[in-house]
């Protein structure tokens, strides 16, 4: 069965409408902080307050479509199941091919609204060598509450990528993962606090591998690491 | 004997312009993606659909001109011998000094239709050690197929180098050679999917380097790098 | 006891003013300078020439603004308790996170003009191994007059950082600080000389790891250092 | 004794104009191609084609400004024993602190018509070092001719770094020197031939370093390097 977009209520297509735009604009800050080249990459995001009667609905890249051909337009809308909509658009595009595992991760992780995925290389450096980037920053306490762990080996295809980052996600304070031998996979509230999880987990993947290569960074104490992550989450920013 | 654009049939003057313009525009990826500095880098691609009594044909960059100063005009037709058509322009360029081993790929790998030379910095570093890229990446696995080889020392000049990529990259799936010393040379159907394969050798060569500094990456099943590499040509990006 | 900005005298206002457009000005310097991702980073600036009896004041980053965001009415005014300014605008922004430390810098040290923090990627690796970087580059002699510091590991939320930033620079002649586990701290006589010893801390940060990569980078003797930092400091630039 | 610029000939007014035009322009490829940070870094050219009995003239930037504010007006007029000409225009800016070097260059070599000179991150990393870059690539058996020798320390403020350069380059096939602890100078036969030096200098840097770092890159045997070297001078661009 397939939903039809035009036979939503007007508010549900509002909603739509605007997780497009952002979507599409949050895009661009892949290329801008250096996270993906070429087509690689996407950002999603859960269609926030929609009706109780409508299945749950996110937002993504279209597949292999280059950055500066992005539009509120071209964004593929997906149910939670990750069968696309056909929106009464004959050209509608096909979904970025990491939809399963995006789509898997909103139907899990209910306070999750929005999922980022790249190869950003020191991430993704990490994780081919299937080890987890310890806790060394006080700016990694403060975004992440400890390690980044690395998840499963997991072919694309079907839902055992979606699987690890659930499995290995679930109770951690981390909102990243390194998929084993992959690449980073970040979760936020929004598609806004995922990306920022996705810049934050590539630029502290990159530091502390430079201070590594060099010597031993020097651990932060558990509690100390506790203490930072709290402040962070509660006092940081504008309230 | 040299062939003159001029007295081609008009739908053959078109498809050089078309070739022309799109070579030229592509040459904008080598900067943007950071795989050249100053003049170093060429992209070229055979002229598409000509007429059977005509030679085959490709366009290639002018030797030794400024980013800045490439347009559809300045580009240079060449006949697969790699001899330049004088096209009547008194002021025609001379072609890349590395057109003779497009030519050469040209004339013996029917499929190809599109040939990117850079010396990208992390690529070149691994030809210096005359080191192939092993295949410890999914986003690899996908466009590569397995690891990126390393072709022969060649010196410039004579078909030394197009030989050395012939050899090479014939039965193999990787549209990427890594020339001893030199730096190296990918492959496409068109001129779009060569700098596509140009941008990618680049990042994976990267990425393995970056995960190779602090230890051994893990390898990926032979099994699955097939089935990655088989996915990725057939379901990927839009129909 | 809250000061309230419209209850100044006209030329503090106007020096409160001005100092606002030129620390928003000099934001955009950090990411330009690839010294920071996101949110984070800030610099600060005292007010110069305040009348004697008006307290001293400082102008900073809003906290967890965007840098895309930042213009002269977002900067926060402070008194150096690090007290925000009530200044009549229901809308003002909370200052940044690291305000007491730039507060408790400026009420200790009274040449100090101007303070910049951020988690510049070479520095922080040095940070994070609680390791001073040598002085082994005649531009590190130039800028630094020796090695670059590291200050103590300290929790934010209290005045321990900018006592561990006073305490290490107090008669040195650097004017940076690595804070341990953290990151770079810079002092100037104004905002624009702190962004430029930042600018400079990360650069010799990342020099000096490079080439200790390969090898032992050769030491500069005491005297040339010393005569290196004096025509510097006195000679260099336009009088 | 001093030059007055306004009571030259005018044909050689307008080369030292012409030649101010070409050195400002330049200057913006040094942070372009990322050679420099902040005012670090300079370009001069010797102004061509002066008459006989006009003693040696060359073109320099000013000193600690920023690569924003460089205009032709702003460059300075120098003699070759470095005094600067008084040009009538009382607000006339001091030249780079490295003029006196740049002079020496001019002064005992001859054919050199333009000197760079940076801090490039690589190329100095390899100079603190004091280790010459060894010619593994082709682009550097091209654009090089061999290894990059290094310098001797010297200190700023005398001719020892002058004389450094030319006993060094004396007889050398590279228009690059690494001088100890310190950072590149290059020379060409015009300021653009010393840009591009300057370019490609740090490009070679920066791939034998990564090369280097894990394991030994393969060396080209001297006859080789020789045939690439004189192909490229003689060859390579446009007639």
């Amino acid at each position: 069965m397939t939903l039809v977009l035009t036979d939503l209520p007007d508010a549900a297509q509002r909603a739509v409408a605007a997780t497009r735009e952002r979507v599409a604009a949050l895009h661009a800050e892949l290329p801008r902080n250096q996270l993906v080249v070429w087509t690689a990459g996407n950002v999603s995001e859960r269609v926030p307050d929609l009706p109780e009667d409508i299945p749950g609905l996110f937002v993504i890249k279209p597949s292999g479509v280059s950055y500066d051909g992005l539009t509120p337009e071209t964004m593929v809308v997906c149910t939670l199941d990750g069968a696309k909509i056909v929106d009464g658009t004959p050209d509608a595009l096909s979904p970025s091919s990491d939809t399963a595992a995006h789509a898997y991760v909103y139907e899990h992780m209910d306070h999750v609204g929005g999922v980022v995925h790249t190869h950003s290389t020191y991430a993704t450096a990490w994780a081919a060598r299937g080890e987890e980037i310890p806790c060394v920053l006080t700016m990694m306490a403060d975004e992440f509450g400890g390690p980044i762990p690395v998840g499963p080996f997991a072919v694309i295809g079907d839902d055992s990528i979606g699987r690890g980052i659930v499995e290995t996600l679930r109770g951690s304070r981390s909102p990243a993962v390194l998929m084993q031998n992959h690449g980073p996979f970040t979760l936020g509230k929004d598609a806004r606090a995922a990306v920022k999880a996705a810049v934050m987990c590539e630029e502290v993947a990159r530091t502390v591998h430079v201070s590594r290569q060099l010597g031993d960074p020097l651990p932060i104490e558990q509690s100390l690491v506790d203490s930072l992550f709290d402040r962070y989450q509660n006092v940081y920013g504008q309230r």
